[in-house]
């Protein structure tokens, strides 16, 4: 795909390492998710603002070590002189959108990022998946980027994706970072709503603490280079290879939540609907009881189900069967398991499965999380301002 | 008041302390809140069907070791035997309701419970509420009991309360039990209506870690032994008391938290209405980064404001106005205030108060919680089957 990357090391980022990346596309349909917190950041307002006159960009910039979030009018007028810079420097007609992850409540240091965007847009580069989601990292313990490609009606096409996420020390929160590039040809509309699979499926089906970011974005771009075109008919197969890329991404970001040692798949089979079958994981994963027990690498079913109890839906927990891995540890009823085998499970992988068959339709979900560990509580006490 | 009490050493619970408690009254007009958690257990399922049937009961029995949760049709069988021995050996015409705490998944020790409860039905003694708080906790720390008394119209009155709640260890949850004595006249829909607005405020406003039980029970008992009558134009000055009783054994629960350090009261104001001034308490008392950052006595705004954004009201932020304790620490912006004395004042105190200006109304709230630390997820995810 023809994607200019540019990066820098302007100082923003007390690690030294790269803080600012800019990548220069042709004009291309977008489609946008950004947090839904209402202390949002000054990028995610200006964003949204663009967002609404237009429906094709030429650029993305971001910095990462400040997160420009509380910072007010001057914070937004930053936010628009970013993208000033990067539209007159690329010299584009469509608009660049700016995205911001790092500290909060601390005004950016203009001039350091005056510089880094210069010298970011001086030496473009091919796109780089790595290098990229490094320039985007904040306290992430490994690089997040994913591609893949596919082949509808005999015209190939690729997807393309670098997140970052769930690290965060100095001084606020995790934000969640993704772009996913695709050399589609598509419009507007049919974009949009396959980004609303999209997400629910992959980064809105997510925990590491149950918080939401002041600057949490996610960015389909479609450069349209491609010879394939997405109609309705044949949106289902590309969206499925959009999902792969994001689910895939978004289990890293799981993967790199603070002080994690595990990655949880939540399955939960024959809901009523797929708002409950969500509902039932998301609670699952949300439950700090859940949590620590799968750190301490306990089966502990009484504490998932009565997550799911907590919900007060009318769930018929005598219909109800749970499995750890392979180990069935309730049917309708407590069941004898071989608990030292389902022990054994949890404690020699890093990646488990529940699976939770509720039999109350034909729904299904799969939500994500972590374990809660004392890694965690370390992160978020005692490395703060 | 003429409440007698029998306890007994049953051996269902491992430490061999007083784990069956026997309350006998006269009888009495009650209000009884039950856990909503679908996973309910049995005698949660079974007091529901009495109270549908009577509005008068004569006794209470608590056994505490084992939850009788998740035990199916021999669990509702036997939380149904507990209450008929307690009435036959009692002789009382009303019925007794029934409350269980401890272990769930395993049937109650049938044999040992019948001999615990005989034995306390022997030897009945006046109302002690130490021993009756020890003879119903389980993890718990320390004996949650609080009595007072007041006058009204010239005529005075006692509130007495017990309580358990917050300490699990094997295998699954912690569970909340409080009982509220008083020797008041009143009829059954105006103490409904008290424990309405007393629940809501006090147990309904507590957080530990999110997760509701199985067996929670909440029940007040009006012996109307007493002179003083509650009426329509009475029946705040009561409430207010009743609201105490119940607001100490709350505080009480939190201070007892798993491995908490320290009570925090989230006191939010100007809140639009309660519904909002509770929910955005709420908010910040089940955020994980927040409870953390109050285990590392890190005056960390950002993670506070962030939580109430995470409700998607269209709160102002320019107007919010934020201590912790004395310390003004955010005032529509980020402000500069005196770090090190938030700091000194967070670790210096078992009891922390934020105090949070909405400026959008009147309304107002308090919700308790306690910090996360090291210790719960240790509690949570070592000590475990």
């Amino acid at each position: 795909m023809n994607i200019k990357m540019g990066v820098a090391k302007a100082g923003i980022k007390p690690s030294g390492d790269y803080d600012i990346l800019v990548l220069k596309f042709p004009p291309s349909v977008y489609s946008l998710v950004l947090t839904q917190n209402s202390l949002a950041a000054a990028p995610v307002i200006y964003d949204r603002m663009i967002s609404q006159t237009t429906d094709r960009i030429s650029a993305i910039v971001v910095n990462s070590g400040n997160a420009n979030a509380a910072t007010g009018e001057e914070g937004l007028k930053n936010a628009e002189k970013m993208a000033q810079i990067v539209e007159e420097l690329l010299d584009i007609d469509e608009p660049a959108l700016v995205f911001s992850t790092g500290v909060i409540g601390v005004q950016l240091p203009m001039e350091k990022v005056e510089k880094g965007i210069k010298e970011a847009c001086n030496s473009l580069t091919d796109l780089d998946l790595k290098t990229a989601s490094r320039a985007i990292s904040t306290t992430d313990s490994f690089e997040k980027y994913y591609q893949t490609e596919g082949e509808i009606d005999g015209k190939s096409f690729k997807v393309w994706g670098i997140a970052k996420g769930a690290g965060m020390i100095h001084p606020n929160m995790a934000t969640m970072l993704a772009y996913i590039f695709t050399d589609v040809q598509i419009d507007k509309h049919l974009l949009d709503r396959v980004m609303k699979v999209v997400v629910e499926r992959s980064f809105n089906s997510i925990d590491v603490d149950g918080c939401e970011s002041t600057n949490d974005s996610f960015l389909i771009v479609a450069t349209g280079e491609g010879k394939l075109k997405i109609t309705e008919e044949n949106k289902t197969p590309f969206a499925k290879k959009v999902l792969e890329v994001a689910t895939n991404l978004a289990k890293m970001i799981v993967k790199d939540g603070e002080g994690a040692t595990k990655l949880i798949q939540i399955n939960v089979f024959n809901a009523k609907d797929r708002e409950e079958a969500k509902k039932v994981g998301e609670a699952i994963a949300l439950s700090n009881l859940f949590k620590t027990a799968m750190f301490g690498n306990d089966p502990n079913w009484g504490r998932i189900l009565s997550a799911v109890g907590q919900l007060h839906l009318d769930i018929d927990f005598s219909r109800v069967k749970l499995y750890i891995g392979d180990f069935l540890i309730y049917s309708g009823e407590p069941v004898s398991f071989d608990r030292e085998g389902a022990v054994r499970y949890l404690k020699e992988n890093d990646e488990v499965n529940i699976y939770l068959y509720l039999e109350r339709g034909d729904a299904d979900w799969t939500y994500y999380t972590c374990d809660l560990t004392y890694k965690y509580v370390e992160i978020n006490a005692e490395y703060t301002t």
